[in-house]
């Protein structure tokens, strides 16, 4: 497979951070675990003198920093994204450990890209933010104080990416040609809009149908051919 | 979640066993580790002598396995089923070595029934018995010699099952409700067939279509609800 680093199809993805401080802490903890890529969605004040502060020595991630309008725009070409997610959800995605999430990122980083998504400083991913990643991933804390500051979450995780890159080397990945975010988006759509129309989706009750077939889909991770399958099934279905 | 022994709900099946004493040998590994559900699908010969010549301690194994006319109803029940082979597949399932293995089918077993197959002596599992399976699991062998007798396998994976005892009792597993075998079964039966009424799937000419589906849901092992939602689609696409 590809010869390339898999650190370095890694995004940090940052949603709607209110504290510019907290993205230039988070740029210096990428850089000192060998991340690069981070992008910022709509990120409350950047470029900001507060950032650059924080960044020290990684003032380069910042100007590279990309920033998007929406989280579908970070996460475009992707082929897993994980939320880094304090609370548990009552729908809930796989969960895994921020140890175990690490070697999970890596491998399908040497497949394409993938993101690492962490939320706002106060309430963190919203549910339609972590239905548009197919993993969380949790950093234990102490129970009695779990308030884990962004940056330090993001330390964490870079770290632990670090770690897992002997292990993955050592693994031999299975080459697997998984669909794209904005493919498996498209398919969503489009599956949306026939069981509304054979009225099995009542968009006036929608209950959580849609969040209940992506947490279906999200623990398979389409490949791309699969993903062709389905959008030929749905076209076969229609006429 | 349950308080059993996960190791109760673990079924091993073998399949077309070509000689008995294999089935002793294989109950004899089994006790030793703490398993105690035998399924013998079309056994060539059973009960014979040469069976309970190599069960030695462990005939009440042999005196209460349970034969079995296809591996359908070996799995009946199952939410999970794994298949042991030594040759890789062109279109593989998720293939786990003995040791991940383990722990995998401690954590489905402690949702419900689950089932680890072999197939016979000479030429090991058919496609269409690993297409039953949701994973694969591979024993390592010395690349020069790789001929593992039937009941040595048994005997490995049953170890791995023995020692990952403390790894799954510590994880404390979510409870997640599965799909039994027979009930995925029947949604690949409908599901066939809708495709074969909608031209989608040519009989004359299915390519590997139904076994990409396998393997895709395969993946996700379903849940009972996910389920129902698939098969409620079903309905309302053929209305």
């Amino acid at each position: 497979m590809n010869k390339h680093n898999p650190l370095d199809n890694v995004r940090i993805v940052l949603s709607h951070t209110s504290h510019p401080g907290n993205i230039g802490g988070a740029a210096r903890a990428m850089k000192t675990m060998g991340l690069d890529a981070l992008y910022l969605v709509n990120p409350k004040s950047f470029p900001d003198a507060a950032a650059d502060a924080r960044a020290t020595g990684a003032q380069d991630l910042l100007e590279r920093a990309r920033v998007c309008a929406s989280l579908d725009e970070a996460l475009a070409g992707t082929v897993l994204a994980v939320a880094c997610t304090a609370r548990s959800r009552d729908l809930a995605h796989e969960v895994l450990s921020a140890r175990q999430a690490g070697p999970v990122l890596l491998e399908h980083a040497l497949q394409g890209p993938v993101a690492l998504v962490f939320g706002t400083e106060m309430s963190g991913l919203t549910n339609e933010e972590t239905g548009k990643c197919q993993v969380l991933a949790h950093i234990p804390t102490n129970p009695d104080y779990s308030s884990l500051n962004l940056a330090a979450a993001v330390q964490v995780m870079a770290y632990e990416l670090r770690t897992a890159l002997p292990e993955v080397a050592a693994m031999g990945a299975r080459p697997r040609a998984l669909a794209t975010f904005e493919d498996v988006e498209y398919f969503y759509q489009r599956l949306e809009k026939i069981l509304v129309e054979t009225e099995f989706l009542d968009p006036e009750q929608p209950k959580r149908l849609m969040a209940r077939l992506r947490r279906l889909f999200a623990r398979a991770r389409l490949e791309a051919q699969e993903l062709n399958i389905l959008q030929g099934m749905l076209t076969a279905i229609r006429k």
